[in-house]
């Protein structure tokens, strides 16, 4: 089914909301197995909403449009729909009984301007509002080729979403397209580029079945969406694998999850305690990790130590490191990890020291250079980075690198 | 100016991610004198891109394209820029050079399917990546009654943004459609609608200038662009000098600036010392502190102690405080500053205290209750926050509120 979006309003176009009305309409719509090809918002100007009225009902047999059923007279959504299909406004009785009784409930006159919102184009199947005043409506446009049904909601989220969930859903289940078939993945430590050349590979060693790949960079994590519209299921499984395969353990979830919460959740899961010592990310880690509630089961204590008198008076790395091999290297970050696993007495330990930038590189160490250290009862293992970019994708890359060392180390003793 | 906005991406349309770059580039346009009248979101579809480009050049001056310059299959906006005007893809040699600059500086191999972003429209102005490896590009189109310069930028929001910086913006400037006078508060404190009516009732005072005022919520600071298009110099500043006034000390910047940049620029200044100790907010002061490069002139040491034992072990606090009034209490808050202040032996130390959510609430100390303590050598200022939110904002809002605290206190020094 082709499908598209309109969303009619000032305030939308001119970025004064982040309208998040169309995610919403989006997923809904895919959960049912409809991908919209078109999102179009537009201003508040008769002229303009005639025109894409027309243009994309066109090329739609499903146009759902939001904005502008408003008691206000920059509100044109029913006039220019009746414009569009040459029927007249007619007040809605019904529509007008439950306006009346909405303000007669708050223990106030309705102001006449409310009228407009009854006034709706000939024909219309009417969606009353629980939540609001303006009513949704639904239209059907005949063409040559096909015939396009038009849902007409509010744009306020609450009503909006009230309005699909009474209308358009039960429209489109009835419909039976079916789920598409769907999976999501997250990765961490490829490139975008990297990925999708070994994505390229693996579907080209299945015969590439008709897969749409989506890549979402949530940096420093990619988010993968696997779907098909019309593959069987063995097929999609098949090519899942395939891809799940050439991604190996880069991939940390099978859904679009931030690392830290996965790697909580490993920690919970396993009863194990754990404890952080940073220096270059500045208190990231631990922010990451109880960015999730019920952080409190496994992290015990976090110490930032960004000052190097910091990091031998706190976590016991002796000064004799510091001054032979510097903060930013391998027995530094072994020391850190060590020494506040031992004052916190917890399982595991996570360090990480670095260089963030902009200043401190040297040619031996540049900028972006990062020690990580992962601490446990049966030792400590080290990792060396070499991030690029700015400060603040330096750091992110470094606690995530960090987190990503610290779910190896755990799923090596699972093994 | 007509000026249009085209995004390109079926995780965009698909709703897999809440469009945030559209609000921004309309908000930077809108500040130059430009209100686009179209905002358009496509998929990764080749006939569909090369359309909509049409379409939209057809009514444009301006028109900003983001998305699809990736180095993935799904990405083929450049080639569809380049079939819109008819001309060949050309590999552009420095492009080449940057990118492989890039790779080579984290001591990797660029794969092959990156030389793609390198391949542009003939004719292009190639706008240089200086945090991604996808250039922006700029083309013109020619028309009968107009020209219409395409911007081209990838949509990673950082990179976007960065390109709009280098290029956009200038060239927008450069045609001095901008409002004649503009200025930026930084505002902490206030709920947006108690700004607003702050703003009213200081605008009313003053006889209403014909100012136009832009909010942007920068959680959990609110971020103001005040801008005339034409008024005096003298009206202006009278208008600003009022709402300056109506917001008191709840303005903490004259730009739009983090709070903590701001707090570490005073502390530098002053060649002040600080220690954090963190609980609910995990890590996120020191975080936040540490996100500016030069934290390590100031912060000396940060504690989260997570756990009670961790803070009677780490920062001294007494065991019967904790028994007597909570973790979560003005004695706790006040122990934990003081005691990371003595234990880092710093001018200065901030501890926050509170119940994030979304469980551990109670009748007495409800979700969103957080104590902060600020001590220095002339004693130790406590308060108590009653944050709303989810956990998120929570979070963010009490970090926010100890960083003002900590502002307060030096503000007040120097007085």
């Amino acid at each position: 089914m082709r499908a598209s979006i309109l969303t009619i309003g000032d305030e939308v176009v001119g970025g004064e909301i982040v309208d998040t009305n169309k995610a919403e309409i989006a997923s809904g719509l895919r959960l049912r197995g409809v991908m919209p090809f078109e999102v179009r918002t537009i201003l508040d100007d008769a002229g303009a909403i005639v025109a894409a009225l027309r243009e994309l009902s066109d090329v739609s047999e499903l146009l759902i449009v939001t904005g502008g059923l408003g008691p206000t007279t920059d509100d044109l959504t029913a006039a220019c729909a009746a414009r569009f299909l040459a029927v007249p406004l007619v007040r809605d009785a019904p529509t007008v009984e439950r306006m009346r009784a909405r303000f007669a409930a708050i223990g106030r006159e309705m102001p006449d301007n409310n009228l407009k919102q009854a006034d709706l184009p000939e024909g219309a199947t009417i969606v009353p509002n629980p939540v609001g005043t303006a009513p949704g409506f639904v239209l059907e446009a005949r063409h040559a080729t096909h015939t396009t049904t038009l849902f007409f909601f509010p744009g306020v989220p609450s009503e909006l979403r009230a309005l699909m969930d009474a209308a358009l859903w039960p429209w489109l289940d009835a419909r039976g397209l079916g789920p598409a078939r769907l999976a999501r993945l997250a990765v961490f430590g490829l490139t975008e580029s990297e990925t999708g050349a070994r994505i390229e590979r693996a579907l080209d060693a299945v015969g590439r079945p008709p897969l749409r790949v989506q890549y979402r960079v949530a940096m420093p994590a990619i988010y993968l969406t696997l779907h098909a519209e019309h593959t069987g299921a063995a097929s999609f499984d098949a090519a899942l694998d395939a891809v799940a395969g050439a991604l190996g353990s880069h991939v940390y979830a099978g859904a679009h999850r931030p690392l830290a919460e996965v790697v909580g959740e490993l920690l919970r899961a396993r009863g194990l305690t754990l404890a952080v010592a940073e220096s270059c990310t500045g208190g990231l880690v631990s922010a990451l990790l109880t960015d999730t509630p019920g952080a409190s089961a496994f992290l015990v204590e976090s110490a930032v130590t960004y000052a190097n008198a910091a990091k031998t008076r706190v976590l016991g790395v002796a000064e004799t490191t510091l001054a032979q091999h510097g903060a930013v290297s391998e027995p530094c970050a072994r020391e850190m990890a060590e020494g506040i696993r031992a004052r916190a007495g917890t399982d595991l330990a996570i360090a990480v020291t670095g260089i963030a930038g902009p200043d401190g590189g040297t040619p031996d160490k540049p900028v972006g250079t990062v020690w990580i250290a992962v601490a446990s009862g049966d030792g400590t293992a080290t990792r060396r980075l070499a991030s690029r970019g700015d400060r603040d994708r330096i750091r992110r890359t470094a606690a995530a690198a960090a987190l990503d060392q610290l779910r190896r180390v755990l799923c090596a003793r699972a093994a």
